[in-house]
This record gives structure tokens, sequence and C-alpha cells, in this order.
């Protein structure tokens, strides 16, 4: 059989290409062809997938992280195309946290970001494609911005130098006057698993400030400062799903810096050509760390499925944890969910034993699949 | 497909019976045509596999327990073959103990054994299958002896009446004399699942005996007892495998009362006619609770698959836990094994769902198995 593997992350324990080796390895052992492909919603891994797929270079720069340290970030780089691949989190990932006051999302912001964004002008990129998922920031984007040149004013219309998220509540006035202007001149790309708004109860401050340090007694009071940059920024484009995502950077890198918006799995999937590669396959091994219902709304394995369903391949999915209605994910496409946990264990066994727990899921779904195979 | 199912007892979870019928459900419902068949290995749910596959009667009767309390026990019942099935535990279960004094082994017996069979003979039984797993006793099946009529003597040549666990020490001779002529008349089996010795390392006391409630330090004393009776039995006839089981109730049986011995599986399978029915599927389903490399030796997962490998039929086998070389089983018959467990849980958590866990994973072997089924 030739068989198409293409598993999103699973947080905490393996990433899309170590999930999709361990399948290559059990699949080809029984004499099947493998194909692997990395793969993202946007979200986490989502630099690594375009990477892989496109072989694409790393190149190494220097960038502040959310704490304005300097640290080796990485971006792809794809010279045929001069496309950029960046990821938010490189600079102002979650990881760089430690829920102490220096990096409460009020104390800090996403400059690193927009300085990876620098670097990709300044390297001749004509294309830059931003994964924004797994960011610590809740700055509306603003770090990133003046990065690039965009300044914000306050009420005595002063200059605010090295904005944070506290300083939304400060901003009346936006100029784009000394934006960089390479930026108009390229196609600056944001792949995005997340559509919620800027503001309101799933935005960015409600709906992901308690996780990245925000105290829920605080949340009422940074949501009103979101809310004031939201009537500033507001008056340059009517508000759109997905501003909320990184902490706003969504908003930002759309209408300061006009980028384009795109869902992450879909991007990710005709960047790479996955529709096609599917269609030649006799079976599509997706999967994720969590399935539940919520699966079904453009995560990975849905996205997978419904491009296999085109081509009428079988797809079965392996999932860390399967709290879903089976039926719905066969109309989906997905024939067959196969659990990886496989005996009494506890959530912290789970995670460091994925790989050898993904191993033998592989293998007894193999026995299954070759049980009544005839060929 | 025509499919077989014929999973042994999950013990403390599902009866075989319980177990096929979620089988029988799943498999059903996607059009499939299912036989169950209970089975078991001379262990836990013997009576039951053989009663129902026989389509015996239930009959009820008054014995005493372990704690010499009178109960009500049954046994099974096939009129036309005036086959009696009886299961030692009815009477002489562990079920029985709670780990007091009283209920200590050297102060029960397995008297009410010895009545069932008396019942038996009193109903006309010229058959008699006696399953004896799951016991509680450890006296070398002299309480069931004495109740068809076997004495034992002491050293000063006076009977020992009420004879337990702590008189083995002092049996100096044993007669016959007014042995249930019947006995003589009939065919006594037993099904065993136990080939142990009656002492030694691997004997009724010092494998058994600490699970009946016998303490460790007492273990040594215990089985210089054993030893004692083993001395005065062992004039009748040599030792053999199987005499440990049921705390000795397989020596005295087979000594005592010329019982034939039969391994458990092969026994029941032969008796329902298991081979002849395997013949016919296209697919054998089976399982056991715990399944590791121990299950390669007379357990009844693979006992069923070396009945299907001469028909070449594929066998699957559902395991509460799975902890063996996956290889040694497919080289035994089994194809595939699939664990019950699917997601974070505790074993308690895992045995009261056991029933739902194995609707999810036929479920989901059904999915899998259909992939690619042509037909």
């Amino acid at each position: 059989m030739k068989i198409l593997t293409a598993i999103d992350s699973m947080k905490g324990s393996l990433t899309s290409k170590q999930a999709n080796t361990v399948i290559k390895k059990v699949f080809e052992a029984a004499g099947h062809e493998v194909f692997t492909v990395s793969i993202a919603d946007g979200g986490e891994g989502t630099m690594e997938a375009l990477i892989e797929n496109a072989s694409a270079e790393y190149c190494q720069t220097e960038v502040h992280n959310l704490q304005m340290k300097k640290i080796t970030a990485e971006f792809g780089w794809i010279a045929a195309t001069k496309t950029a691949i960046l990821e938010a989190a490189e600079a102002s990932g979650i990881q760089f946290t430690d829920f102490t006051e220096q990096t409460h999302p009020k104390n800090t912001n996403s400059y690193g970001t927009g300085e990876l964004i620098k670097q990709a002008l300044d390297v001749g990129a004509k294309r830059i494609i931003i994964g924004i998922g797994g960011t610590g920031t809740v700055d509306g984007g603003i770090g990133l911005a003046s990065a690039l040149g965009v300044e914000f004013f306050d009420s005595k219309n002063e200059k605010i130098h090295s904005v944070s998220g506290k300083d939304l509540r400060r901003i009346e006035a936006i100029s784009l006057e000394l934006l960089d202007s390479r930026i108009a001149e390229i196609e600056l790309i944001i792949a995005s698993d997340v559509d919620n708004f800027l503001i309101g109860a799933a935005g960015a401050v409600k709906m992901f400030g308690q996780q990245k340090g925000i105290l829920s007694e605080e949340i009422d009071e940074y949501e009103s400062w979101m809310e004031h940059y939201a009537d500033i920024l507001y008056k340059q484009a009517k508000p759109a799903k997905g501003d909320g995502a990184a902490g706003g950077i969504g908003a930002a890198l759309r209408i300061l810096l006009k980028a384009k918006v795109f869902p992450g799995f879909q991007f990710i999937a005709k960047e790479i050509g996955l529709d096609e590669k599917i269609s030649k396959m006799d079976l599509v091994i997706t999967g994720e760390g969590k399935m539940d219902n919520q699966s079904l709304h453009g995560k990975v394995p849905v996205g997978i499925s419904s491009l296999a369903q085109k081509y009428q391949i079988p797809v079965v999915a392996f999932a860390g944890a399967f709290e879903g209605d089976k039926d719905r994910f066969k109309e989906a496409g997905i024939q067959a969910i196969v659990p990886i946990v496989d005996k009494i264990t506890t959530l912290e066994e789970a995670m460091s034993q994925a790989s050898v727990n993904l191993e033998r899921a592989a293998s007894r779904t193999l026995d299954l699949i070759e049980l009544f195979k005839t060929e």
C-alpha cells in the first residue's frame, strides 16, 4: 500500500515529524510505502511543517524575547521563492513566561516578532508567512508594530517608547508614517488556528489571558485596556475574526501591516500541495493529541480527511485521547480512530511514553487492517 | 461474515457470557452473523461455560459452605446424558473466606463440595464434571472425601470427625470402606486450569496458601502438615500434576475417588464441540482479562487460536491488559490483540467500565477490519 502519514503534533509529547516517523517505521517494516508530511493547523508546529515540506533552510538570527532579552531565533527561508517562514513563538512564546511580575503580559511585548519580520525583510523576503500560535504576550501586537516603525501616541500626543501590554490603555493615536516601507511591497501572510475576536468573552484577554499569567481579578481591567486600544485601532478597519490571535498580534498584523489571514490548516495544505499528495494514496493516517467533537472544526485530522474524502481514500486517525462522537468523524471521512493509550496509566506516563504507545497502536492497527486485506 | 466469539471471563468485571454479548451486539449491528460460546479454562466460569453451551438446567440444592453454614448452591444437569456439572467454588469458594480465624484454611474444609457430588449422585448422575477453580480451602480434599464416606484415622487409630485443614497433620490412615458405592459406577471428571503438585514450592500451600489466608509465617508449618498427608495419600498412588489444585481437592478426587483429570480448556472445548463450531467461521474472537506470555500456556485465547489455526481462520483477542510478546501470539494463531483500555484511567475505573470499554474496542476493531475488506 501507499500510505501518507500526516499527524498533528501531540502537545508536550511528539512533534508532527516525530509522530510520522513512528508510523513510517511500523508500516514500512510490513512492506508498505510510506510518505510523511509534517502538518499543523497554524498553531504549534506550523513553521516546522512549512519548512520540512518545502525543504527550506533554517536561518538563525538575534531578536529580543518577550522579556526583552537577546536570544537566538530561527526562521525558515526558501530561496527560490524568497519566502520567509516565521513563528511568533520563537520570540514572543509562552515558554519565555515564568509567571513573575517581569513576564506578566502587562510588562511584556511582541517586539521580537517584529524584529523577526525585519530580519526576513533584510534577507530579501518577498513573501513572509507567520505562524502565530503559542505566544505569551497580550499586547495587541503593538510591540511587533513598533519594531517595524509604527508609532503610538498618548493623550498628550507624546510618543510611547518601549510599548508593552500596560500601555494599551494610553494609546490615543497610531501613526504608520515611519512604518518600514518594504512591508507594503511584500506579501505578508498569517497562518492561524484561532478565529477569536480581539475583545469580548472569547477575546485575547478573557479567553487566553489567564494562561499567559493575567490573574482572574485583573482580567476585567486588562480587558478595558484592550477595549480602549480596540477603539483606536478599529478606526482604521472593522473588527475581524482572528484579531484575537496571539494576544492581539493578529489584529496588528492585519490592520497595521495589511497581512492576509488564512486558516492555518488550509493554508499549509495548499502551500505544501497536500491535496495532490493524498490523491495518490491507498491509505491516509492522521491524528492529534486530543480529539473531541471540537476537532471537527478546522483541526488537522478532519482537514486531512476532507481532502482524502474527495478521492475516497480511507483515513485512520491516532488520538492521544478520543472523547468525540465516532459517527460524526466517520461522516467527516475518518473511518477509524485508534486511541494511543492501551493500558492503565497516568497522564504523565502516557505523555512520556507517547512514542512507544503510538508505535504499539500503529502495530495493532496494521494487524487488524491486514486481517482480511486481499492483495 | 460468520463470527464466533468465545471470550474468557474477565475476573471481577465480565463473565464470558457478558463479554460475548457485547461483541455480538457490536458485530451484529454491522450486519455480521455472530455465534457466542461461553468458555473457561477450568477456573472461574467453567460451570457456566458447560451449562450455557449444553443448554443444561440449573438445579438448586442445600450444602455447607467452607464455614459449615448451610447455603443454597447450584449445579448443572443435562438430563439426556445424566451429566451433572459442578463447581467446587459453589460450596468451598474463596468468596466465603473473610480472613478471620474462623475461615482460616486450617479451620475450614471442602465438605460442601463432597455434598454437591452426593446430590448429583442422588439425582442419578452417571457422569459428574467438576470445575475446581476459585476455592478458599486448603484441606487436601479430606472434607470432600469425608462427605462421601471416606474415613480418616489418627495415630491412635481413632476416626477423625469433622476434618479440616489442621487435621492433615494427624492423619495416619485412610479407609475407603464406607465410600459411597455409587462413585465406582460413574464417570467423575475434573476440569482444571492448574497443573501444580500437591506439595513443594509450587504446591497447594506454598503457591496458593497466602491468597486463601495462611499467613506467610505459617506457610512452612502448614506445608509440613500437607507433606505428612501426602506421605499417607501417596501410598495409594503416585503424585501427579493437578493434585495441588483447589487446596488439594485435585489429589483427593483423583486418588480417593478415582476421578479423571483433564486440562480445563481442552475438556470444555471437546465437551461443547468447539472445534467443529470454529471450523465454519470467517473470524474468531476471543480474549481474557490479563494477557501476557503466561497466557501462551493453556489459557483460553491460545486454546481457541490453536483450534482456529487448523482451519486458517483469523483470530482477534481482546485483552483487559496486554503485556506479552505480540509475535509469539501471532505464531500461536492470534493475529491481532486489542487492549480494552483506551484512555487515561485507574484500574478500578477500567474494571467498572469493562463493558463499555469492550464495546468501544470492538467497534474500532470492526472499523479497521472493514477498512479494506472486500466482499
